[in-house]
């Protein structure tokens, strides 16, 4: 197995903080966004996608998204679950990482791409080139703050966004929250709930990498 | 357990059609978006989110996504499965499906939502209100152009979307391109795959409820 990562990109992020906390020893290959290594023909004869993270399996095929690598990494290391400890657990944990990712992480990424100079005909992920839409940059802002102040009220009562354990979904909606700085965007003070569990999980050691 | 479902809507027909294609027999609730039910408090003291689809599990809690849906049940009722029949299936199924979803089904979404005069505030899935912005209408469509015709190319040697095995994949993405439909949007004629592997899942009977 081989894990292709971006140590400067959220997405990949996602699967680099999920291997640690299962403890996995992968080997990483980096590739350079900052330097397009994505648009090489290397690369793209990898995953015509020309997107990380990208985990090679064994036989050579390969899983192009944050959400798949992480659901087959939990399957063959069982160990340490990260999605769930029977069934329902699963699908809640499933449920809310699904909103995390539409409604937190997607919002912020479109937020960020529509606007950032280096993305001006690449406003969309992968090989197509999209114009950036400037109201995309506010609309994509307010959606994330919106997804705050819901992540706040969720976690009023909860230690971790599952309830007592913490799982891919934390992981999802820390690198969220992180990313977001990226758009200047930090949850309001009043979000006591969200800064609270925020400390926590930046105390881990998976988080810092 | 109880599905709550809608008729005219794509996101639940594909927890229908997974629901018909594992022949369960889960009670259904019929939630009418045509008159605006899902902003009804009842429906809203249910799901918050005031979206449809939605699995109420016996417990009384609820999972909101197709995806979680079809995940739990997928678990709870493994004869027949539509995720895979090994951890590599599973993997490249669970990474084909999501691709499905976020450059297809989403693309031809946003591009629906953007222009329908019913959506004017209502742009973006869910409680919150968005504007709509005009330049969605053609980048999704755009889109969802190249969501087919990468599709028409991956089915060149595949009978089903994960090889040789009808999958949930193939129930999003035949989903996908019937609510292309209401963009006026179809696959190219020289997309001699799409159309072939389009025609044998119509056949289903999965596929007309």
């Amino acid at each position: 197995m081989k894990f292709y990562d971006c140590a400067t990109a959220p997405s990949p992020r996602r699967v680099r903080m999920f291997i640690a906390e299962k403890n996995l020893d992968i080997p990483v290959v980096e590739v350079d966004l900052g330097s397009l290594e994505q648009h090489s023909q290397a690369f793209a004869t990898l995953n015509p996608h020309r997107t990380v993270p990208v985990l090679e399996l064994d036989d050579g095929s390969i899983l192009t998204s944050s959400h798949a690598i992480c659901r087959y990494l939990e399957e063959v290391y069982p160990q340490q679950p990260l999605m769930g400890r029977n069934p329902e657990e699963r699908g809640h944990i499933a449920d809310l990482e699904w909103r995390i990712e539409q409604e937190g992480f997607m919002a912020v990424g479109e937020s960020f791409r529509n606007r950032a100079r280096s993305f001006k005909n690449n406003a969309v992920t992968g090989k197509h080139e999209h114009a950036q839409i400037p109201e995309l940059v506010e609309r994509g802002r307010v959606r994330a703050s919106q997804f705050m102040q819901w992540l706040d009220n969720h976690l009023a009562e909860r230690e971790f966004i599952a309830g007592d354990y913490f799982s891919v979904a934390d992981i999802t909606a820390f690198i969220t929250l992180d990313f977001a700085k990226w758009i200047k965007l930090e949850a309001p003070k009043e979000c006591k709930n969200l800064h609270r569990w925020f400390s926590e999980v930046a105390k881990r050691p998976s988080a810092s990498l």
